[in-house]
């Protein structure tokens, strides 16, 4: 049973009622982000009953000593760590000397929640009967503002409503924090200056070994009907400071605290002015003020829903369900900075130690891509670029010459940041999808730029890395790629991935015609690249060589492609006839049982059949799709939405939809029951694409957006938009049939289920 | 280089000279043991510099949490693990006030150890200058008697040299002690009292969880000229207490302190009575006084070496060698209890967790069978069967039903005490060498016994692991194994492990035999298994089914066996064409690079042969020795010794003495540089099968001892003695041929160079 405790709504997410056991996953659930910093949902006020603390700072990391059972060469010793930064946004209050906690109160009632995705805000009340018997209503609004990715602003009201009562409002800065998932539990942060001036209050701190340095800033501003109090005491102690506001409160009136607060760090300012850069800040929200700042949320989420909503008429969970996808993604990553990347739980966690997955690549570009600028997407390329030089350390780590790259598996510097070694050291397709990354940025935006500036090097060294790991076969006569983990990671170490070889045929072939177009068309990058990477004829020969004599597992008996070698010794027992009690394996089985059985735990060969639809035929991706889909046990939040798309392409529309469902409402619904460690991020962009790609059919085909849409027979309509090329079209899709928007000021071509149809801006064309 | 600060000598372990970098080396070198409870060598008297202190007691372990990198289901949450146990045998030397240590003396000199080989103890003297410029002279001597192994001695006299001087000794006890491999720092001891008696003491403590009682006491006897010292005072702390005698001694004169200690322990005694079982130890060993005991001690060495010794001569090294891996053999296990078995450290170190790995059934139980009383090796064959239960709730554990049984790769109690997926749950292999080790105990000793009693329910639970592991393969008709990880530990979930897929062949044929010999010999025996197993012919149908059709690689170009699926699909370069810069390949290599290599690190499908001998012609062994050596790396201690007694079965002496010279002296002169660990136990031995089964040519034809003696050329000669039924025989190779000594009252006829060669009591037969 999954959890259905949010209340349906098409633009917010809202819990009703106290329950003590959602608080960790409406933690998770209610986190807001600005791309810059991001925090869970956790209560202003103390709390002293389960809870998951989490402040996150975009780009501040900690290189965590690795833990193992067993150590094996070319782990890394240290590895990058999303850190818990200073807590900001505490407010502890006392009503008559007694702490409000509402894992204390004799009574919580009237409470609620709502993620207001549509403007970008948080709020929370509710009403609770204190140990000592004094009721209060408590209402508080949160934004991580947009416009300034600095600051943060939140507006607490506590109502007294049984008595008089003095209430005591102390909001405060928290240094004190720790790592849940820390390995040693080392000390993090190094704080180096506290300091309260007034109303405000800074805390200096840095990391250790990174260096990263930090200023956490809040100020408060405490009213009671209409005029400021007066702050009555500053405590500081050595990991925090509090500001201390006491005002005596008639029964029914209010106090109301406004607090603003946030980070300013080394990486924007000056390491010596960031309490400067924090008072400036300040000023200009102070100046501003709440409701000003709200306002500016407002606009800033508008613009952005402009771009990339997707509606869904017929079905409010569903509506729940893809903008929370989108919002989230949105909260996570805005293409602001490409020191940055989309960390699989965003800012809504610590899982996963590091921040970079392939999933920025395979997933996340295509969202970024259609509904931004084109900038955002070529920032996350330019993020691999800045990686190189660290991705041929670690290639050289593993016995990789010549400047061959690796890129790690999960990082947040360059530096792999994963210690499983069948992950670590095997699971290299990642350094494939880095590849057709740089091919589909180009293919979707038509900016060739990034490839003659920056891409031409990466693809070198990816192409050097694959020529090294594959060996030639005196057997088969062919050249062999032993001891990978596709991305089916229940499969490991095994010899001749199809996907992986595919990949790295195919970056191979892609890096030669990149090396030749680099060449005619921009000869000065060439001389410095080729100049740069000492690159020659022979090794190009060499990749020509093991591009053309790659060998591929395949089975003239079905007609497909093998996973890998050997995987019909399996029994070939579909997933569905497994006992619902076995399910999911992940959970029921031990390892060697997943590992010797043909379970697939997200797409693998079908992947390969997404990311080069076009080199396969409609009959041969239903073969694989029959061959390896009932095998396929979806135990990856990345698994269901390619499946969904290629249901979509093969007309199996319960199907398609039944797999979107699957990755929709994933968090919302809590499928996995882990919802508490954070959200699934990067599989959101994946719920984007079942939708745009899947249902819409979007593709592009010759330089041309084509699509060929067909409406789940659950829902009345949908609708999405896409920025192609800084043209926005908009899609919409109901019973009578699809039509399309344009907007801007030329016309442009689409093609729709195969024909050509003309768009006019303004103008919506039925087709 | 290797070390070589060990002095030359055929009976001793001799260093000379103090070197504090040396110091860890030799705490392991020179360890103690009874099989009951063992030590490092550490010095009596407080160090201060580098030193790995260890205390164990046989059987007495804690189950520590696992820790690992990422969690896979079905690790076990606990392993039990050695425990460092309280220390008796430290000393406080104090001189004027002045702590005796050598890390802080100015001057030491004619420090000397001497591990006694022949006669079982240790001794260590050394002359010193305190920073207080008082000269001592210390020589100690300790024993842990063989006789009554809850027993340790030590005479420690400290002799003042230059000038008159207050010495104060200081024998305690210790229970503030920690495990070095701890994961989380547990508290492994609770102490729950601590009494002083006069010159006596006791330490009552229990291990947390698995709650092992034990008594660790002392008795301290201090004699100046002739008198008793008197007691001065005795001091009590949380975890340990101290005698302390002061005397005030004269230029030249000596204090002498004889101290007893030893633990007694829950295993052996009533929990509550430890205290007074102590005392009884303790009357009964001042009664006997140290020299007495020494004599004992002398007198039980020299019945073992009665038994097992092996003499090489004109190679003294060799000698030392030889006697070296006998000796700590004995010093680990004696055979006396079921409970207890051989660890790869001994009582040496704490690595590697727990007690017992195949390593015994598959190397130790020849070595005990031939050089001890049959009883030993069925004692260690009953402990397999007393953890039956525990290996078929770790089968079930990883998804086998109906009394599967996996043995656990590592264990102290039966439990599973690794936790590195490929290993834990794949290297399954174990289980066939405890049902070999059931065959090979039958084949020596000729008392089948064990297995109606015993064996038949051990080879049953293996049988039917087997028959669930494999699964038939549609693609090749076959029956196959897929994810498992051989002996070379260098793959790693490999599909169809020749050496893997032929043991269990040969364990589903060798249970129905032993099935229908217990239901033919042992009715009673047979109903009685039958009906505790549930044991249904269906079973047995799918067993023979299994075994008539398992699936075994092979290649027709080659002419062998495959080491597993896809092996030829590998660059098969010799080792030997490896830069030496690169090997050791396991501290040179990333982990991939060695999974994707050839290379091997120790015998696999060589291993196969050499268990299975007789089941292939000599060209068969000679092409797959040709076929795998050269790509063997040996970089397991367990590797050298199958290859030289393969070598030397193929006429190839040089090569044969090469692989022995690698395994008899690793620890002496530290070949893999960890001696600081502690030592190799059970490679030991390897070494000894190295001689017995290599040069000697030792093998049992038809229930006959048969002997293919050779002579390695840098030697004069050696001699051996196997215990064959209750006789010994005594084998002499030398430039002049070979001779045999049978003692005991019947004649026995034994085949040398394939003739029949009769032997008689008390003489001497030269063949």
């Amino acid at each position: 049973m999954n959890q259905d405790y949010i209340q349906q709504d098409p633009w917010s997410i809202i819990e009703e009622g106290f329950d003590a056991e959602q608080v960790k996953s409406s933690e998770s659930l209610f986190s807001m982000g600005n791309g810059a910093m991001g925090q869970r949902a956790n209560f202003e006020e103390q709390y002293s009953g389960p809870t998951f603390q989490g402040s996150y700072i975009a780009g501040v990391y900690y290189p965590d000593k690795t833990r193992v059972g067993w150590w094996k060469n070319g782990y890394p010793e240290y590895f990058a760590k999303v850190l818990n930064a200073p807590n900001w946004i505490g407010i502890n209050v006392e009503i008559n000397g007694e702490p409000l906690d509402l894992a204390t109160c004799k009574q919580v009632r009237d409470f609620r929640r709502e993620l207001n995705m549509q403007e970008g805000w948080y709020a929370r009340s509710f009403t609770a009967v204190l140990p000592n018997n004094v009721e209060v209503g408590v209402r508080a609004q949160r934004i991580l503002s947009l416009a300034m990715d600095e600051l943060g602003a939140i507006r607490y009201q506590v109502q007294v409503l049984n008595q008089d009562a003095e209430v005591v409002l102390g909001p405060y800065l928290d240094g004190g924090i720790t790592n849940e998932d820390s390995n040693w539990d080392d000390k993090f942060w190094n704080i180096t200056a506290i300091t309260g001036q007034g109303h405000r209050a800074f805390l200096e701190a840095h990391t250790m070994k990174t260096h990263f340095e930090t200023c956490t800033y809040m100020q408060a501003q405490v009213v009671h009907e209409g005029k400021p109090v007066a702050l009555k005491e500053t405590e500081k102690t050595e990991t925090g400071i509090v500001l201390r506001y006491a005002q005596k409160v008639k029964k029914g009136t209010a106090v109301a605290l406004t607090k603003f607060g946030g980070y300013t760090v080394s990486r924007n300012h000056d390491a010596k002015a960031l309490v400067s850069a924090a008072q400036s800040v300040l000023d200009q929200a102070t100046e501003m003020g709440f409701e000003a700042l709200l306002e500016e949320q407002k606009k800033a989420w508008a613009a952005i829903w402009e771009m990339s909503d997707i509606t869904i008429t017929g079905d409010v969970k569903a509506q729940q369900g893809i903008r929370f996808n989108i919002f989230q993604l949105n909260q996570t990553y805005l293409g602001t900075d490409s020191r940055l990347n989309i960390g699989p739980k965003g800012f809504t966690g610590e899982k996963y130690g590091g921040s970079t997955y392939w999933d920025t690549e395979a997933y996340c570009i295509p969202f970024y891509m259609a509904t931004k600028d084109a900038q955002v997407a070529r920032k996350l390329l330019k993020y691999r670029y800045n990686h190189l030089q660290k991705a041929i350390e670690n290639a050289e780590k593993l016995g990789f010459v010549n400047g061959a790259a690796l890129y790690p598996m999960v990082t947040m510097n360059g530096e792999e940041c994963h210690n499983e070694w069948e992950i670590t050291f095997e699971e290299i397709h990642r350094n494939g999808a880095i590849a057709f990354a740089i091919y589909n940025y180009f293919r979707y935006t038509g900016d060739y730029s990034y490839i003659p500036e920056m891409g031409l090097e990466v693809l070198i060294g990816i192409a050097r890395f694959w020529q090294q790991r594959v060996n030639f076969s005196q057997d088969k006569g062919k050249y062999v790629m032993l001891g990978v983990t596709g991305p089916n990671e229940y499969e490991n170490n095994v010899n001749n991935n199809w996907y992986t070889n595919y990949l790295a045929k195919w970056c191979l072939e892609y890096t030669l015609e990149q090396l030749y177009k680099v060449e005619e068309g921009y000869p000065d990058d060439h001389g410095r690249v080729v100049g740069k990477t000492k690159l020659t004829e022979e090794e190009c020969e060499a990749w020509r060589e093991v591009a053309n004599n790659l060998y591929f597992p395949y089975t003239e008996k079905h007609k497909v492609f093998l996973q890998q070698d050997g995987f019909l010794d399996k029994v070939l027992l579909p997933a569905a006839e497994l006992p619902k009690a076995e399910r999911p394996i992940n959970q029921k089985w031990s390892w060697d049982r997943i590992l010797r059985s043909p379970y697939i735990k997200q797409a693998d060969v079908l992947q390969g059949f997404y990311f080069f639809e076009d080199h396969f035929t409609q009959e041969e991706l239903e073969r694989h799709f029959d061959f390896y889909e009932p095998l396929t046990v979806h135990e990856s939040s990345l698994s269901p939405c390619v499946h969904s798309i290629q249901a979509a392409k093969l007309g199996r529309m319960d199907q398609a939809y039944a797999f979107y469902l699957r990755t929709s409402r994933l968090d919302l619904d809590d499928y996995n029951k882990e919802v508490e460690e954070g959200l699934h991020i990067t599989s959101m962009a994946g719920t984007w694409m079942s939708i745009v790609e899947g249902f819409g059919g979007m593709r592009l085909i010759n330089d041309k957006l084509s699509f060929t849409p067909q409406l789940p027979k659950q829902w009345d309509a949908f609708s999405f938009k896409v920025n192609f090329r800084d043209r926005i079209i908009k899609v919409t899709v109901s019973h009578k049939g699809s039509s399309f928007y344009l907007t801007g000021t030329t016309e442009m071509s689409i093609r729709v289920n195969g024909k050509k149809v003309q768009l006019y801006p303004g103008k919506t064309v039925d087709a």
